[in-house]
C-alpha cells in the first residue's frame, strides 16, 4: 500500500502563487478521489479569522513582534484542532496555505526571534501534527514583492527582512528533506503546477517503497 | 529615599473585586499626587482589546486552552509595550488588573498547561518588567463565584477548576513574598481598600529600609 499523503502545506515568500497553486492541487487531487479540504494559517476558523483581521488589517507597529508571533501560534493551534485534526480524522486530504515553517520564516528568520523558542511555540501549537508534504515555492524575493505589489498595497517592509524570509525557508527545506519539497515558482500557472504534481508523486513513490 | 512602587498588579479569583479596589487604590494615590494609570489585561491597548472580546465573548469551547493561553500572552506583550511601560517612563504609576499571575494561576494550575511553559511565556511578553508589588485579593473561591454569578451570567466552568486557580495563587504569593501581598478580601468594600493601603505602605517601608 502507497504511504498516504493527507496532509499538505505550502510554503514560500509572498508573490510564490501559494493560494493558486493550493487550489489547483486541490483540483487535481479531488479529481483523483480525494475528499479535499484547502485552508489557511492565519485564518482557518471563525477565531483565526478574527486573528487575521487583526494581524493583517491594522497599521505597521500596531502589533508587537512578540504578539505577532503569539498571535500566529494561537491561530495555528485554533485551526490544528478545529479544521485540520477534524477532517483528516473522517478520512480527508488537507492543504493548508502556510503552517508552522512559516512562523519560523517569518517571526524567527525575518524578525530575529529566537528560533528554539520559535520551535517550542510550534510544537505547542501543532500538538505533534506535522504535515506529510511541505511544498516550498521559491521565488527570488524581490521577484515575489514585484507580484504582491502589482496585486495589492504592501505594507512597507524591507527587502532586507524578505530575504532573511527566505533564506530562512531554505534553512527549513535543508534541514527537513524528508518532508520539504523546493519547488522552482518561477513560470507559468501551469509549468508550477506540474513542478508540483511531480513532486507529490515522487513523494508517494518514495514513501511507498521506503 | 523611599523604594519607588509605581507599577501594581491586583489578582485573585473572580469576583474578588479587584477592579472597583483597583479604581479605589487609584484614587488614594492620586490624592497623594502621583500620575496614575489603570489598565487590565487582557484589553489594555485596540489590539488587547480585540483580543479580549475573541477571549470572553464566545462560547464555551470556542477557543482551544492553548489558544487561550497564547492570545492571553500576545495581549500582555501589546499591553506592556503599549500601555504599561510608556506610562512608567514618563514617571507615572500604573495599577493593572491581572497580570502575569493569572496566566500562571489559570491556565497554569487552573488548565493543567506546564507550569514551567508558562512562565517561560510570561518571560517573553513581560520582557523583564515585572511588578514593585502584587495585591493578590484573596477569597474563597465558591464566595467569589457566587458574588460574580449575581453580577454577570458567568459560563459554566467547574468549581473544581476555580479551587485549582486558588492554590495556584496562594502558590505563587508563597514562592514570592518580596512582590506578593495577600490581602484578605472578606469584608466590606472599605475594610478591603484599608488592608490594600497598609500593604502598601508596609511594602513601601520594607523596600525604603531594605
Amino acid at each position: 500500500m502507497a504511504y498516504p499523503i493527507r496532509f499538505i502545506t505550502f510554503e514560500g515568500p509572498e508573490g510564490a502563487g501559494k493560494s493558486t497553486q493550493c487550489a489547483r492541487l486541490a483540483e487535481w487531487l479531488r479529481a483523483r478521489g480525494d475528499d479535499v479540504l484547502t485552508t489557511r494559517q492565519p485564518g482557518g476558523d471563525p477565531v483565526g479569522k478574527r486573528l487575521r483581521e487583526i494581524l493583517l488589517g491594522g497599521a505597521d507597529g500596531d502589533v508587537t513582534d512578540r504578539a505577532e508571533l503569539l498571535m500566529m501560534m494561537a491561530d495555528r493551534s485554533q485551526s490544528v484542532a478545529k479544521i485540520i485534526r477534524p477532517h483528516l480524522a473522517k478520512g480527508g486530504t488537507v492543504l493548508c496555505d502556510r503552517y508552522a515553517d512559516s512562523s519560523l520564516a517569518y517571526q524567527g528568520y525575518g524578525r530575529g526571534i529566537d528560533l528554539e523558542f520559535v520551535s517550542t511555540l510550534n510544537e505547542f501549537a501543532v500538538e505533534g501534527l506535522w504535515p506529510d508534504l511541505t511544498l516550498l515555492l521559491d521565488i527570488d524575493p524581490a521577484e515575489g514583492l514585484a507580484r504582491q505589489m502589482a496585486r495589492t498595497r504592501m505594507e512597507e517592509e524591507a527587502i532586507d527582512f524578505h530575504r532573511r524570509v527566505h533564506a530562512g525557508f531554505l534553512a527549513i527545506a535543508r534541514q527537513n528533506p524528508d518532508r520539504v519539497a523546493v519547488i522552482d515558482a518561477d513560470g507559468s500557472l501551469e509549468e508550477v503546477a506540474e513542478r508540483i504534481r511531480i513532486a507529490y508523486e515522487a513523494h508517494h513513490r518514495n514513501h511507498a517503497s521506503a
